[in-house]
């Protein structure tokens, strides 16, 4: 089946988890009539070379996105505003830029300085990925059946949302649209709280004596092992996103906190009935879930988990 | 082939997702000559009938252990004490008698005092689970390549130890033994911790505006999902696991408390370095776990996930 191509000529900045699969997701669904990709990270590009994932590597973002008609920013958060700096200069009128961080918010404020009359800004966040990096942990499945939510701003050219919503839904995803401070506050809980209890009951692990940590470890079937996974994430990655949603996570670990301490007051004085009725009420989301379908498909997991 | 039994009758009190398990594991290897199961819930009791998980199904604790070389309570902790009572009289001299408790000092407080003369009292944890409960969510290959841990008193009969030991071996589990106090300890934050927590963040959840928690669940996907998985746990199970460890928890619950505080700082005062250093020393733990090879089989999860 041939399709025509959604775009002459991709840029992607960055070949990470997220970078690579995207080049690969274009690749394969024949998005765009080239695919260029730029990461300073010399021992990525080789990669990318090796792996052909793109027809054209190179280690300038400038050079990159000369003559894109879509540019979509897969750095960690904390260089997204430097990138839009740098190739500010070499976007063409008409293009669309995107990216694929993890908080909205603070790209619009880092990036939005910096997008040229004419270049269409629209920022995005495919919700998906796996606790592994690199240009060889991608692979062109990872957004099928996932959502990737569009934060545009107002005003937003309807056909540039169009085109960059249609190479999502190509690459399997499921597009919503939403105001930033929106998506950041409802990612604060789904994703980033999540990830702060993970990396913080691991590095509680960590800090034990050698002899019981090692238990730890052999004795992880428990519950810590899911743990481990998700604290096993990439750590530039995780550092910016709490750096850039400041204000969305201290107010759910606030609530986080209140819920924990009522939790461990029931455990001290003996409530049973207390810990029975939460224990029953979160129940129900779980259901939620499963009947919503986000439960990631097995063999997805089966493919990418090590 | 054929393999002499183990044990002529086996009476499993309690037919929940252990209990069930362990039934259909000793019914597999043919580990017992006879296999009598016990629960007061009749609904449950209909069932085990009804998938023939035993030889014999009866109401009555009593009436099941009746006979029986090998006695296994499968109740939750806060039952325990109750049938150890109740089944004190009937318990023949040589018989074993063990349970499957998540905590095991307080199994050893609630059933050493009803524990007859000549009765070989051994406590037991499997290290085994899924977020499934009742006799339907069994299934005989739950133990294998996992932990199970005894927990005998000082002076145990080695026999007696020996025997129960070759059970477990022979379902497919690794036996390891250790002091009951030691493995609340470990428990404490393998297990009851990340249970804990699960089950908090997702109350935390539940709690918010109907809007937001909707979609909560549209985008769980990012982390939350993995959580909402460990708090769906059976909640009678886990009251009574925080209720009867009691101590360790607390103390491991306020060691958490400690770490997240220093993590919650760090993201108020932008202390990148902090956040990032954590986050890099916690990806060692998962490389220690994959290395111990306690990590489930996917083929496992694939099967009893839903």
């Amino acid at each position: 089946m041939s399709i025509t191509p959604l775009f002459n000529q991709v840029a992607l900045i960055g070949s990470g988890l997220i970078g690579s699969s995207l080049a690969r997701a274009i690749g394969k669904h024949g998005l765009a009539k080239k695919i260029v990709m730029a990461d300073a990270n010399l021992a990525h590009l080789e990669r990318v070379r090796a792996l052909k994932l793109a027809d054209q590597a190179v280690a300038d973002n400038t050079a990159a996105v000369k003559d894109a008609d879509l540019i979509i920013i897969c750095t960690p958060l904390g260089m997204t505003g430097q990138v839009a700096a740098e190739i500010s200069v070499a976007l063409q009128v008409g293009a669309i830029i995107s990216d694929v961080g993890s908080t909205k918010q603070s790209v619009i404020r880092d990036v939005l300085p910096y997008i040229p009359a004419g270049v269409h800004f629209i920022p995005g966040h495919p919700i998906a990925g796996t606790e592994h990096s690199g240009p060889d942990a991608g692979f062109a499945e990872l957004f099928e059946g996932r959502y990737c939510i569009l934060t545009p701003l107002p005003g937003v050219d309807p056909t540039a949302l169009e085109k960059l919503s249609g190479l999502w839904s190509r690459c399997g995803a499921m597009v919503e649209t939403m105001e930033a401070a929106h998506h950041d506050q409802v990612l604060a809980i789904t994703s980033h709280l999540p990830h702060l209890i993970a990396y913080t009951i691991v590095g509680t692990a960590t800090d034990l004596a050698d002899d019981i940590k090692q238990e730890v470890i052999r004795y992880s079937a428990g519950g810590f092992r899911d743990f481990t996974r998700i604290a096993a994430s990439d750590p530039v990655m995780w550092r910016d996103v709490f750096l850039n949603n400041r204000e969305a996570v201290l107010e759910v670990i606030q609530r986080f906190n209140e819920d924990l301490t009522a939790l461990q007051r029931a455990i001290r004085w003996g409530e049973g009935d207390k810990l029975f009725d939460l224990f029953t009420r979160t129940r129900a989301i779980r259901r939620g879930i499963v009947d919503s379908r986000q439960h990631v498909p097995e063999e997805q997991k089966m493919k990418k988990n090590s």
